[in-house]
């Protein structure tokens, strides 16, 4: 040890104490977990000041897997109950997945005593507020960073690198599925369906991709970012959500001419009386916004303070090493925690916390690019404009591109800012006209602050 | 209280008990850092879970000042020990900015059991590592978010967020006043005496510029970012710097056709043997990267890890009330230790540091951009080829925009990737050709992961 110059550790190294982990689960991200902690652990314990050891490692098939990559000294097994029962271990990292599964490892390992690390964004939504409730009571910590967007560290500047601030939006790009395909549709000119096949085939997408491609993960994620950001009991299923199924690549060639491109946006802001706009959808962006310059399965996310302006976290959004740095370092923190002698559960960032009052964004004045694809003949585009001048809308301007069918032309008519609840009604109304080969397509231009 | 829905804090509001600050300095970030607290001290509490007081406020100047505006209930004084040495304060937040008042208010408040923030990136550069082993004998813990990237949560996201990452790189856009001259210079077209005279009129930079655009600013605080990412105990001195007063606006010109831009960039990355390449120059920055979508006095951290791969931290770099934000989060962090019970000094996130061996950058391979201003005339090319072939360096692109003087004809050549000690010696032999008009000027093209 003659290079290291300065030892701030008090204690001699016989004195320091050990930290044990058990991981349960090990799919992607409990590989990646365990692989980012034998790789990087003499580092980790230079930053701790004491020894981390991984004592058990839980998987339902453990027994059939080639684990001597992890070497001998590390215990297995496939009952997690003997993870959470086990006196010496002190944080249990819970990587199972399955919600009711990983509900009831979080609970008994709270109620016994011990540190839960979780990377279960559907736990923290659904049931966070139980599990910090039942973290202070037992005098342990909970580590959720790994919930959203992967390897960004976006969980704890919100908590503790910004927690004076005072946000009044958060907006992100939170599924890399979705931003694959669709960066995929922009730069190839492809389909929907053809971007999720490929995607299927590398990997980036499931076989049922409904949980993506329908924006319900992303719902999770925003839900966990407003509680964090706004100190609100959001619940995830309050939350409207748009998919991304009906884009088309014919939307990018008009996003392109009108100077923007679509992302599929989770976003939360706040609204006059303590409510909450909050929403999933797929939004135009303006090119030379810091979100339209995220490609494949990077994450991003903006939050917008009242007095630091906008600080714009990016990264990996996925992968089981990247998510394993995210759960690791909550288990430093913790860990740095034991150390001090001192716990405090702050996971969700608040003490207490507000009922949400979540609503629509049908009252947020914005623009609205709306594409129809229509069996073209004369008078549509009169009887259109009838229909947005009987709600009141002011066209912006209508785009065509050339060298469509005429059985199936799309047209796209950008809308002035207004109420976006009398946007839904004209297109209710337009949605009814005879001559329309698919329901109208909408999507609001981001007010990016 | 009624629409509180769950309180999670363990202690009745009679029985929590008030944490009190003393803040030392009243200049921008002092003011910045009083009016952030008054306007979200409910928040803050929130979060906390327990009373936040500003107790008293030192300026040297306070007796001239009209400080009406902090209330009446906080205590006003211009002798800095009256609050080093007041019994009831728990946290000193030090922003004087003179470097021995820093130092010596730092030092007697850790030595008092008092905890510390601070903003001041030099006193942390020079003499962060004494104060971390102050701090630790005294049990007591100190805040830096403030030094680094102002108002972003750049140190808590490398110390805590990735505490479980192998960083390979760190590099950033850190000093705003350079950053907005070049992006003036780019955006407008002007010289560096016109972008440096409209940012001092905007209060962007100081009436004596040197300390940002000779990069001694950026010095300071890659010094920290390799600190923190590093466990390495950089000395600010040992690195290289390099400013940006010889940009010329031509340079933007030829590096747009090259599809890049120039930004400061101040970086530090591993090298074999445990080496540190630390660095403050202009480079070269293909216009796709993150890093040159950075504008005005915006600051930019990209963290390369070897499992989490690229992530990016954006925000506000400087001003009074986003630094605010960063040294409150400090003080945030440091309240939640003393509810919990805990403290562990983490300031510069590792417990030990090796000695750092920095390195410069001539043995790394890059390509390199090479301005030239010649007086015209038959030659000139050959003779500047003889002496690249002379040293073995390739030519990748000869460059020339027309309408320039022929006494003062500027052209670009960019050389194929080799070790920048090549170049180095092959400008020393360039400079000394009769026909320059001025020395020449390189910078390498950022080999960006």
């Amino acid at each position: 040890m003659t290079n290291r110059i300065i030892s701030a550790d008090p204690l001699l190294p016989s004195q320091r104490r050990k930290i044990r982990l058990g991981v349960i689960g090990l799919g992607t991200v409990g590989t990646g977990t365990v692989k980012v902690l034998l790789d990087h652990r003499r580092e980790i314990e230079r930053r701790l000041g004491c020894e981390l050891v991984l004592k058990t490692i839980c998987s339902r098939t453990i027994h059939k897997r080639d684990v001597s990559w992890i070497g001998r000294k590390v215990e297995t097994t496939n009952e997690w109950k003997c993870v959470v029962g086990d006196p010496e271990i002190d944080i249990v990292v819970e990587l199972v997945g399955e919600i009711g599964t990983a509900r009831a490892i979080a609970r008994a390992a709270l109620d016994a005593h011990k540190h839960v690390v979780t990377a279960n964004k559907q736990l923290v939504a659904e049931y966070g507020m139980d599990l910090v409730a039942r973290s202070r009571a037992a005098g342990v910590n909970l580590g959720i960073e790994a919930c959203v967007a992967g390897g960004t560290p976006i969980l704890h500047a919100i908590r503790e690198g910004l927690s004076s601030e005072h946000f009044t939006a958060v907006f992100g790009i939170l599924n890399g599925t979705t931003n694959y395909i669709l960066t995929e549709m922009e730069r190839r000119g492809c389909t929907f369906s053809e971007a999720l096949a490929e995607a299927q085939a590398k990997g980036f997408a499931e076989p049922d991709p409904t949980f993506d491609v329908e924006g319900y993960d992303a719902r999770y994620k925003i839900a966990i970012l407003a509680m964090l950001c706004f100190g609100q009991a959001v619940i995830a299923k309050d939350i409207p959500v748009q998919g991304i199924t009906r884009i088309d690549h014919v939307d990018f060639a008009y996003a392109h001419r009108l100077e923007h491109t679509i992302r599929l946006i989770a976003g939360a802001r706040r609204r006059a009386h303590g409510q909450l706009e909050v929403f999933v959808r797929p939004m135009m962006i303006p090119r030379a916004a810091q979100l339209a310059a995220v490609l494949g399965a990077t994450n991003c996310v903006l939050l917008v303070g009242n007095k630091g302006g906008n600080t714009t976290i990016t990264g990996r959004g996925a992968g089981g090493e990247p998510t394993g740095v995210a759960v690791l370092s909550d288990v430093v923190q913790i860990a740095r925690d034991i150390v001090a002698g001192g716990h405090s559960t702050t996971a969700l960032g608040y003490t207490d916390w507000h009922p949400a009052k979540i609503v629509t964004s049908e009252d947020s004045v914005v623009g609205t690019y709306m594409r129809l694809v229509v069996r073209d003949r004369p008078g549509i585009l009169a009887r259109v404009c009838a229909i947005l001048a009987r709600h009141h809308i002011n066209i912006d301007s209508v785009l065509q591109e050339p060298d469509h069918p005429k059985k199936h032309l799309p047209f796209v008519m950008t809308l002035e800012p207004i109420q976006q609840k009398h946007v839904a009604r004209a297109v209710a109304d337009i949605a009814r006209l005879p001559f329309l080969a698919q329901p109208p397509l909408t999507m609001p231009f981001a007010d990016l602050p």
